[in-house]
């Protein structure tokens, strides 16, 4: 690859030009290229002139349509500086995977590496550049409605799936691999902790907080190499993420060292207004280039305020050259200036795109994605019995969940076509629609039920339920739905419950009522046929929940690796002074690490190498696991600690590692863990991260709440100096 | 007052009495004081020289009982020190005053300070020396069990009713007027902010958002001279805060300077070890002494563990000498050394104690405290009227709250006596007991209500439903009562609920369905009296809401005084990326301000005396009220701030003044406020508190959510640096 000597590029460069390359604007700004300047460009304020001197586009894919954008714009560009085409690929391009929080109930690290990369190459040959993926927000609170795009509430696996979901998106290097795309982690930070789970609400959160749970996924994607960060729209210690300095400069580019390309979430450069920290454009703009963001999404302050920011002296140019640079390299990075078209190739749009490989990929996903929440002897069903499927899911496509908007519901095949692939004794009954349910549905749902042998109930919540801006206060199921349980629930027939949502929901109505529930998620392009797969028993389900689900909303948030109190409640106890609530247990409903199999696993012997350990040791946990059942079966062991005594308090269990092991029928394997001092680090009082002496509790198991206990003491290295 | 020479009583002190005076019990150690050490005392490994040498008793009252224990102690104790007896008066102490959430509704600060005044003389006659109030811990979370005991949500508020309760219970004197107690302040720092509004749980907070919201009502209450602090339960920045040397040396001593005594909460010393920072007792006892923890109660971390670990040099006598100082000088203060038994006397405790004037003054407390949420022309009631008083509360006493334990609920007057002192023409029905309801019940409130002209339905929470580990995720009124309320809405009578609750609840299947809503809180002893007052229009309501009301507990947190957000939501916009809920408002049921009258205000000509203010002028603020109505009227007038741009985001609406003003009927009044510099200042990211030039906006109106507009600018004063 020639080197291109971006500085000179940018030294003949006007400022207006240089500006221009921190401006990303949608397609619909490029479709009208040829015509008049109207509309939004007016409204904006923006020139012809910043549209053809733009540094990135949003949003826009298709091979031909890149392809055409992109030679236009170099044919007025002086510079021969390409586009750069970024658009929001977040679970797959047009084969659409599970959800996010349902690939993070996978705990599959190589089939959510796979995923990017065919989210990846699908988007790649319709000339897509970066995508602004993965979001790795933490989040404790299913209120929100973005809940759907994380993996989940716990830091460490959020910051294994950050990795490979980089790894697969970006591969080894993007200049050669022209099938891969940058990837862009959002959103920087904590934007999956708003208050009351309203989205982009306030976040209130200590910088110990902040550190100890919630950034330690972003800065693992960044480790893993990814070019790209958006900043998010919340607040952080009172100052928007987008025009907070102390976030971007001090933290993410002096402390974490990134030097890649940081953009704004779209408009946010302007909502530092609304904010109440900027009280016009061009303060709004001095604050985010201050703060160090390169590329200002679908707001014009930079390019309206940029320039008489400099030429006053408000700005230094050297901030806007060191911008302009990373984009630059960034560009470079991908290939462009040797290839601005890179992979975009109509002809490999069809071979790629949808392939049979692809569809195989989610379909597995999806398959690992599920969670047996529930299952009294009804799953795996019989081809011989007939099947009563009811419910407003029976025959709705709508299972692929937000942000995948090339995605084509109308293609996705629905769980009775993909039950129908399998059996031929289903009958099938709407039930009931998403919010509303009539007598009508009722009587033939009644009908339907009372001459089959199992209900399978498919119900959930209209996909655009959960996403961005779309935050519940009620995280039940709707009303409507809980009625049409009900009524199923009289004809005295077995209940399977396949559940499609985008959130932890509140299960009361659903999970006693049933005998069976399945919780499936959005799972995608093929996410009938893995459900399929599983209520006939031709995938054993392995899924365990990444995200506590919640008794009510009263109770949110609720999640494992919470603090113990000074009055911890174990349950049971009597006492009246104990930190509990009178209605409802400290306990989720559902707690993280649970999911059911078709067969039972039974954990024993766990052993430590050694009841004590230095820094500079090892010791290995071992655990036999049998699967005492008859199905072979995937089972994900999880490693957990307790820190007994900190220097600030500590969770009362933390992941640390887990296994996927596969067990036959009756198998029993041993599994190894090792631990190191490394994995007892945290924060201290000082924010020095370290470890401390002393015991520390060891737990194995197959959920958080199901656990064999060890132990063992961490000797003195070091003294403590905090006090 | 003779001048004692306290240092020189600690020069002569053993190290073991001075740990000793550390140490707090409750009277059961000491009723027993001359039999045998048993039970409790060798369970936590107390000798009766302990006993003997402590230097405080938690929760004796009683004039003969005072008496006795202080001269049994000073027979024994060699350096004539006297105890110290402290109890819980949080509102009233035999004659029990609204709780305080009702209490700040009243937004009434001389009654406030009379309420206390009458709590600390009946408490003191009584021999009680100090109070555990006032609780000032703001809270945002109906959730949580102790809301009760706040006043509220708001900062301002809260701040000024902190210096009116210490100034009520301390007076200006407290050797001089021993019919005053010393105040302790409570619960430092931020209980209120309990995760899932579960009490003790985890206090997540930056420390913006505590110097921001939570400390200012504290640090109000030591500006008026109150003597002491309790810690809190819960954590601070990841550390108890009674083990909190940041919390409790750097910035309550050395930063606020505060020199008086500093008390645990309730076994919060040894609470230390189950938190987690702490390893065993002499742990807890270090970090707490360090901390600067005075007085230990009710754990023996102290007494089994200082002299060690001062012998062992863990621990400097210095420390301990510094505790014990603190200690003596507040038992001067208080007049001990001269008169060990000070007010207390069984003779006056029979003047003092539930005094015609005592109850006055709560029954007028009581009158201000209830808050009207609703009235579509029932209210007032006519004597004529024939009244069906149905409802769990209809004919019940437990109308005190929590915190009352010296209240006599079997003395306390029921809504039904209180409404028969006023009229004949009432009929009474239980309709349900709190949380169960019968057919028997139904029939009876039915055919009561089908008699009467108007229903009142008196609805609640049992008092044990709030208060300390009560905490409830469920924040509706029990099934029970909604299920009476939606049967008496079928007789088509006017309804008037009145409402008995420790908390903001989800009013939804009382608001709508009732035709008018009378929140009375717990009213206390004179509660009855004052609710019959104002059904009968003896007394025109004028109470106003300091906590908003959610929508559920799915909207918590709802607080008026929120951050604007970068998309901020009007509640009307069609837009969609908006921080909203799908399915509730942002605003909360009822707002913070918010409260009816018999008779209606209209607020006009909203003036400010100048559009520009500098730091050393002042904005008079004017507005005219009328009373458009019949009755005449107390209205509470709320002046509140926007500060529209910030260094840091800044609350959509501040409190920064109110007034009350008394209107006859027809009559106007004009109302002026003076704004200056100093009300305008915050914390900025530097942490300094200092105001911003700009623009400034002013609401005026009786409720935060109805307000006339304006606005003024603030004129450069200093450059703002911190970019």
């Amino acid at each position: 690859m020639a080197q291109i000597d971006l500085k000179s590029i940018i030294q003949n460069m006007t400022l207006e030009e240089k500006v221009a390359q921190l401006m990303q604007l949608s397609g619909n700004f490029y479709y009208g290229l040829a015509g008049e300047i109207t509309g939004p460009f007016e409204e904006m304020g923006i020139s012809e002139f910043v549209v053809k001197n733009s540094g990135s586009v949003l949003g826009v894919s298709g091979a031909d349509t890149v392809r055409k954008i992109q030679a236009e714009h170099l044919k007025t560009n002086r510079h021969g500086i390409p586009l750069l085409f970024m658009a929001d690929i977040v679970h797959g391009f047009k084969t659409i995977f599970p959800i996010p929080l349902a690939v993070g109930c996978s705990w599959d690290m190589e089939l959510a590496e796979k995923s990017a990369e065919v989210a990846a190459s699908e988007a790649a040959v319709a000339g897509v550049h970066v995508t602004f993926a993965p979001m790795v927000d933490l989040v404790r609170d299913p209120r929100w409605g973005r809940v759907l795009e994380t993996t989940g509430e716990d830091s460490y696996l959020n910051s294994a799936f950050a990795k490979a979901f980089v790894r697969g998106f970006q591969g080894k290097d993007l200049a050669v691999d022209q099938m891969r795309v940058a990837a862009c982690v959002k959103h920087f930070a904590a934007y999956g902790a708003p208050e009351g789970g309203r989205d982009y609400n306030t976040v209130n959160m200590s910088e110990r907080q902040l550190r100890e749970s919630y950034l330690s996924a972003y800065k693992a994607a960044l480790d893993e190499g990814c070019e790209m960060v958006m900043t998010s729209f919340n607040t952080v210690d009172g100052i928007p993420a987008t025009g907070n300095k102390w976030l971007m400069r001090d933290l993410l580019r002096k402390e974490w060292g990134f030097d890649g390309v940081l953009i704004s979430d779209w408009g946010a450069v302007k909502e530092l207004i609304p904010h109440g920290v900027a009280g016009n454009e061009a303060e709004a703009a001095r604050k985010a280039i201050l703060a160090g963001v390169d590329i200002e999404m679908m707001t014009p302050c930079y390019i309206r305020s940029l320039k008489n920011l400099i030429e006053s002296g408000k700005v230094t140019e050297t901030l806007l050259d060191e911008a302009v640079l990373r984009i630059l390299k960034l560009k470079e990075k991908l290939g462009l200036f040797e290839n601005p078209y890179r992979a975009a190739d109509a002809v490999k749009e069809k071979e790629v795109i949808l392939s049979e490989s692809n569809r195989e990929v989610a379909c597995e996903l999806a398959e690992k994605s599920c969670v047996l929440l529930k299952n009294d002897n009804v799953l795996p069903l019989d081809k011989q019995q007939n099947i009563a499927l009811i419910g407003p899911f029976a025959q709705s496509s709508d299972i692929l969940g937000a942000w995948s908007w090339q995605g084509e519901v109308d293609n996705t095949a629905n769980l009775h076509e993909a039950l129908q692939a399998l059996t031929t004794n289903v009958t099938v009954a709407q039930g009931s629609h998403v919010e509303t349910i009539t007598d009508e549905q009722v009587t033939e749902a009644i009908e339907a039920a009372k001459a089959a042998d199992v209900i399978v109930l498919a119900v959930g919540e209209y996909a655009s339920m959960s996403g961005e801006a779309c935050s519940r206060a009620d995280i039940t199921l709707p009303e409507a739905q809980l009625h049409l349980i009900k009524q199923m629930k009289t004809i005295n027939k077995p209940i399977a419950v396949i559940l499609f949502n985008g959130r932890p929901l509140d299960l009361h109505g659903v999970l006693d009522e049933a005998d069976a529930v399945l919780e499936a998620w959005y799972p995608g392009t093929e996410g009938a046929s893995a459900i399929a797969n599983i209520l006939f028993g031709k995938v054993n389900p392995s899924g365990k929940l990444t995200m506590s689900f919640p008794h009510t909303a009263g109770q949110i948030p609720v999640y494992y690796n919470a603090y113990n109190t000074g009055r911890p409640y174990d349950g049971v106890s009597r006492d009246h002074y104990l930190s509990k609530y009178l209605d409802i247990p400290n306990k989720p409903l559902l707690p993280f690490g649970f999911g059911l199999s078709y067969t039972n696993y039974i954990y024993e012997n766990l052993r430590l190498s050694s009841d004590t350990m230095t820094a500079d040791e090892q010791i290995q946990v071992s655990v036999t696991i049998t699967n005492t059942g008859n199905y072979t079966g995937e089972e994900i062991v999880q490693l957990y600690i307790r820190d007994m005594t900190g220097d600030v308090v500590r969770p009362v269990k933390e992941l640390k590692d887990f296994q996927k092991v596969s067990l036959n029928p009756k198998e029993t394997k041993e599994i190894q863990f090792q631990l190191t001092e490394a994995q007892l680090r945290y924060y201290h009082q000082d924010m020095s991260f370290t470890s401390d002496e002393g015991l520390f509790e060891i737990y194995v198991g197959g959920s958080s709440e199901d656990v064999l206990t060890g132990g063992f003491t961490l000797k003195k290295m070091y003294t403590n100096l905090n006090d």
